[in-house]
């Protein structure tokens, strides 16, 4: 199957140009001058598919690199399947993500890693690949770091919350550092202080204070940005690489700004719904409504200018990539658990579909550029994860992972308009984006069609991932 | 004329990628999958000239933003013409250089211009754009910003230093960045305290120091610190660009990367100098030795970690290009002026044909990425000055600026070695690196073929360049 | 005349205790347990005056090291002369003062000393020492700060604006300070960058913007934040001490703290207008009204953030102490002047009266402690500026310079009140305080007495200072 | 009893003073002007004793605000007693030690309260308080927070390390600064990152390094200013005031010193053995020589920076006092539990003898003013935790416990020469003191007279504190 794009501008994180894109099989074959020949050879003549991009962008497809499908999560499961999940991360040019094999404190490793290929095997629509949760990092975890490695898992979530499920202390931290100093993966990071959190949450629940709301004011920033710098320190002391999942806190970011300065490998990714969305807006919606947005790290007061202050950093640099934190579940059946106890809802927020969409709205209102808008959501996470070459940019040699994107187009978010997640809601209700998403190719074949979705259960395969490119 | 560069490995700023480069004319015609053809056709058959870079990097050719040739100084010229300077520019993988337009404390802006355009048209060996000096900053030279915007000018640079030449003053210099501001160009800035350097100056001429060294003691590094924290004040008031100009003392660096990371467009720009020589081995050399090293800002204490802190700032991004500040002088007739009084030795090194390799001996000593070897020195200048898309990168539609660099190649500096440019000595004289310039092309031209230059005098065009692609 | 202060309780800056002090001649003889006796010896049947200060506070007399009596500006000269002008002060609990000589650009330095003198010599209420303004440093001036030390002048200061009338530029700053470090003076520093604000004050008048409101908006804070850095930068080159006076903007504060963090001698001191007053309320009064309150450096706007800042710097020591900067002028024939033109109006605002009752009102509204009031009024001034042992303090052998201050009285600020000044409004109308300054002796002399004052004209004399007792 | 002290200078911290000190029973009754009379009244005849202080300071005696007297630890007890470890106290200027309450994980708090009145009842040779420890904070140890402030103890000491015996995990720990914040007491920390150290040490010892010096190296300063910062989070957090003890890395006093520029009451309190000795030279001691300097936190290395930093700490008051922690063993029978393995040696340096004398020595070096001498050890002690007017100062109504110090005099510390704690070595063997303790009273009763205790066993009463009276 031989298809070229023409007409179109190619979008790359340094750059644009006018060019043509040859697609051979699953790779992109060539990058050419525009005008459909070479040399006198006509190219459009010899495929078996055109397709016209005039006045629309050609983008690498997106990478979401945090997903959690069908995770499970306090006695039920994140809603989206690796099927739906995949598929609705499709319709909102993503061709990638990087789900979370889940490891609870207990479970062997390896064992739950064979666990989610298999859940994943011959559902996905889009490639995909895992990073490993560690809980309670034991001495067999740090053996399947490098085991995990020569799987293409190059890369290690650890918690500095949740006590008796996912966290370890930072003296298992410190070991896994080591371990990821020595054999070149990455450490992830959720950096919330456990310790202090419960303790708020139980004094608010003790106090009667059991609404959404509180979800938030139970996680303050200073949890955040003081976990944030316990982990800067152990990876200083390890030389680890850190990445830092879900950043919401600005004192958080200074931190890693901090970090960056000295000369630390300190990466950090935020989330759409800590560009756009607020404690006081999401959080505080009246009534049990808020739990929509219960997710943690949590929305963040847009009075303290968190939001404000995240946007800088994705021009600056100091944060690094954007990712959703896909982890859905319903209001009924789920969300619902948390009526008169918000530590009861399950924590999420899903975003996997609109990730393109909303970074793309930063561009039009002038937060970042188009090149950043590529940068940050499919480069990036391509370097950062070792993927790239094969994902994150439009060259020959690479996977055929390509979306047309119509800054002309438009998109209304929302359930009963856009929305093909597995969910029952929209935390993105009503957002409307001044671009849409018109065609999506994973590994050179057209899985979204204007708005017809043409893919397959399973054209996804898994992604073996190598290093960090981003690190010397 | 059409070239196809064949069985190589491109490198751009954020990846490496094994692909042939078509060439057609003066721009990169397509960028393909290894083997020479393309859907059956046979590119290489169809081509007149073809270039095997097997196990070599195919890299966008060099773009050196800072450079002064047959600068007036003193009483004398940088002894590099036009023609000499660009000619050894190409020797080292360099395609394309910015030179800045001189105007001195009373002179007329416009006329420089025109001036300058005379020296370079016809003579260059690739291709070449201008800054413009403003000093002294008259209300004539602010509407020259935007007359020169037209000319493809978009890049000013203003002095804190050298009263009565080329210093202006906070007012003027915010005045200047009020333009800047609102049409869009970029403010660069030499960034050192003259009020105090000339009094240390005086001090230490009229207490008997008068050796190559006291050039060093008399530029403290107090002096470049404040005058950047001074630069980015007024940037911060007028909202203007900034781009700091040969950075050499870490606690400039530290002003930079405190003012981008509180959201501020500033940027800073060191040169090989500043990474490799140091105040106390070359300005302290013996006798009147030192003077071959003399240049401003000074080279920094090594005991005081300058050097080291400048590399690590490449890797962090808080310093995002290299340059060289080319402006050599020779010893005889011209550094021997300052025999017996070191603030008469012109100022300036000699280092635009050596840059290319100097950077990737970073990459050999592990200081810095080979993807980050082309963003420094070509990707980000393009960006950063309103030419990318053009130079800067290996893709269809960009000039075919390309270099084909040999890893396991050698390069011996010195005179009597690899040196091209127009003086009578080396500030690299011994340097050994471990890589090689093999070829050269300039917009599809090959210019420099294995140790043959074998382009023409007048080669080189004059470049419009655009507004900074780095900004939002 | 002997005198006895019975049943206060004494504050010095490190605590309070109840005692009883026992002044014999001009100079405090002893500190003693309460009771008015000693080893069976009736003190108080043997002294000439008792006071009884049961109830209240007794305190080491306020002083204020920043005052401009009679100063000649822009053609006027300070309303207040150094009988009014003490007069007012000694009403309010200040009985020490350090004024300004000035010396303007041309003028010579000892001279201007000398004429100071003349101008204090028997008209002063209470005690006055002096600071030397220097301005446009010449090598003269250089010579004088020897010759002024010896003539108890140990502090020295310079101005970053006002050109051609005070300025000194940066070499000239930089050779004032050398001096300060080889004899041990201090330098005191006007920070703001002027020629930055000539700038915007002639662009605002050709646009038309005359109001008062417009003094502030062209003296932003950037341009003090600069100077600061600047200043800052120049003692760290020289190793003088540096005293930064009248600190308004927060960035400026963070700037003395940065440095004093990394060791350097630096201070600063605020003044009571950037503790209470605002750019939006004050300056932007209606019509002329902001007129009383043009001063410089500007008062700040609150919406930033200035004044709770500055009062947090109070409490942690990042500024040192509270000055007046008394310069008034009146609104009738002096600061109308400036209608039309806000640059024209005298900059000055008349506090000398109130600074101990505003700063007890800090006290008051939990601020800062009753030990910090003290310190920061009288005894870090004296401290500072070399009067310690003698000023600043109850002990023995220290001048008995006394304030018996009632937290339980009342103040009612402003003219036809307690206003004392010559001035024909006051920048503090209808501030009320909750205290009261019942008594005041100048080195033994009861001047104010209730609501009288009992003073003679000339009871002050002059203080030959010596080197500032904080550093080391 | 009344003594007069005639002749001396008596110094306190913001100024010295020539004057005369009457003593009245147990407390100061004047402060006086030289001459020994007053009013004609001869107070020199009508005292018991007449201590003559010509040429020599007179200062408030010294307060140790860190001891560890008989301390339990790791089987074994700190050597000295209250009575012989009081004693040394005294010979060494130092009137009154705040010794902490040890409560074990596990232990009820009141009960160990209880218990070390016991142990110190009757046994000491000078005043004293006692700070209590919280170990594994429960609510009981809330409850007993209050109840402890009633009697005297208004200063709670936590631990971020020591597992099991004395760590208490952040959410206990920010339970008690809840408390704190609530009651207005100060809470104590202990700020190393326990679980990294019993890593690093298991890592240590299981690869044979069992050397003293690796005491060293598996403390380093990473968990040290790791845990200043999540200390100062929690306190942010909780809005108590923290005072951080044992300072010993530069990097935790930036975190102080940022958090107190930021108007958080953040308090650090460093030891002499900080300021004079290291890794290098002590800890690295040939053999197991360096057993005599183990104490956690550990010292640190000197080719880093950390002695020199801290000295300048102590001048710009980003540490505001210094005490001993002392806690010795004796090398036989103690420290010799850890030959081959460095975590037995119990950790501890015995310096409560020589802190006055070695902090003199900084002013002889000029690394502190005289006055910031009388501060650091007595006067901050004494404001900081509760005890001012009645300690830390020369004023009438405060306890009479005074030094007569003679700067002209000397001392040789060691064993076998001044040398009185229970210990079989000194840690200060062979430090040379330009300064000698000549008398010592405590509460008005002279202790120490020349080189001979003249006091008795019980001399000593417990003080009960009151709040800090640093805080608002």
């Amino acid at each position: 199957m031989k298809t070229l794009i023409t007409g179109g501008t190619v979008v790359n994180s340094t750059g644009t140009v006018a060019a043509d894109v040859l697609i051979d099989g699953e790779t992109i074959a060539a990058v050419l001058s525009p005008g459909s020949s070479l040399l006198g050879f006509d190219v459009a003549a010899n495929v078996d598919t055109l397709i016209d991009a005039t006045g629309r962008y050609v983008i690498p497809g997106g990478i979401d690199a945090h997903t959690h499908m069908e995770m499970p999560f306090g006695g039920t499961f994140a809603s989206d399947t690796f099927e739906t999940g995949t598929r609705a991360a499709a319709w909102g040019g993503t061709t990638s993500i990087v789900d979370f094999v889940v490891q609870y404190a207990g479970e062997n490793v390896i064992d739950q890693f064979n666990l989610w290929h298999t859940k994943a095997a011959g559902n996905c629509a889009i490639d995909y690949g895992f990073h490993q949760i560690l809980s309670d990092v034991q001495d067999s975890s740090l053996t399947a770091m490098d085991e995990l490695l020569a799987e293409g898992v190059s890369s290690f979530k650890l918690f500095m919350a949740y006590k008796g499920v996912f966290l370890s202390d930072d003296g298992q931290i410190t070991k896994a550092m080591q371990k990821a100093a020595s054999n070149g993966s990455m450490i992830m990071m959720h950096a919330e202080n456990g310790s202090i959190i419960d303790l708020l949450v139980q004094q608010a629940i003790a106090a009667g204070n059991t609404s959404p709301y509180y979800h938030g004011l139970t996680r303050p920033w200073q949890a955040e940005e003081e976990a944030t710098h316990r982990a800067i320190m152990m990876a200083n002391l390890t030389g680890a690489p850190l990445y830092v999942v879900h950043v919401s806190a600005k004192q958080a970011v200074e931190q890693i700004a901090a970090a960056r300065d000295q000369g630390q490998n300190v990466f950090g990714e935020t989330c759409p719904q800590y560009l756009y969305l607020s404690l006081e807006e999401q959080l505080g919606a009246p009534g049990f409504e808020g739990a929509k947005w219960v997710c943690s790290t949590p929305l963040r007061s847009r009075a303290e200018g968190h939001q404000h202050h995240m946007w800088q950093s994705l021009r600056t640099n100091d944060i690094q990539m954007v990712s959703t934190d896909h982890c859905p579940f319903c209001m009924k059946g789920q969300k619902d658990m948390g009526i008169g106890d918000f530590s009861k809802i399950p924590n999420g927020i899903g975003s996997v579909e609109h990730r393109m969409d909303l970074l793309f709205q930063g561009v039009v209102d002038r937060q970042i550029t188009l090149e950043r808008w590529v940068e940050l959501t499919s480069t990036t996470p391509a370097r950062m994860f070792g993927m790239y070459g094969r994902k994150g940019v439009i060259q020959p040699g690479a996977d055929a992972d390509v979306v047309i994107y119509d800054p002309k187009g438009h998109t209304s978010i929302g359930v009963g308009r856009t929305h093909h997640m597995n969910m029952d809601y929209s935390a993105w209700e009503g957002f409307e984006i001044d671009g849409h998403v018109d065609t999506v190719l994973s590994r050179g074949k057209v899985i979204v069609d204007g708005n017809q979705y043409v893919g397959t259960k399973g054209d996804g395969r898994y992604f073996k991932r190598g290093l960090s490119q981003y690190l010397i």
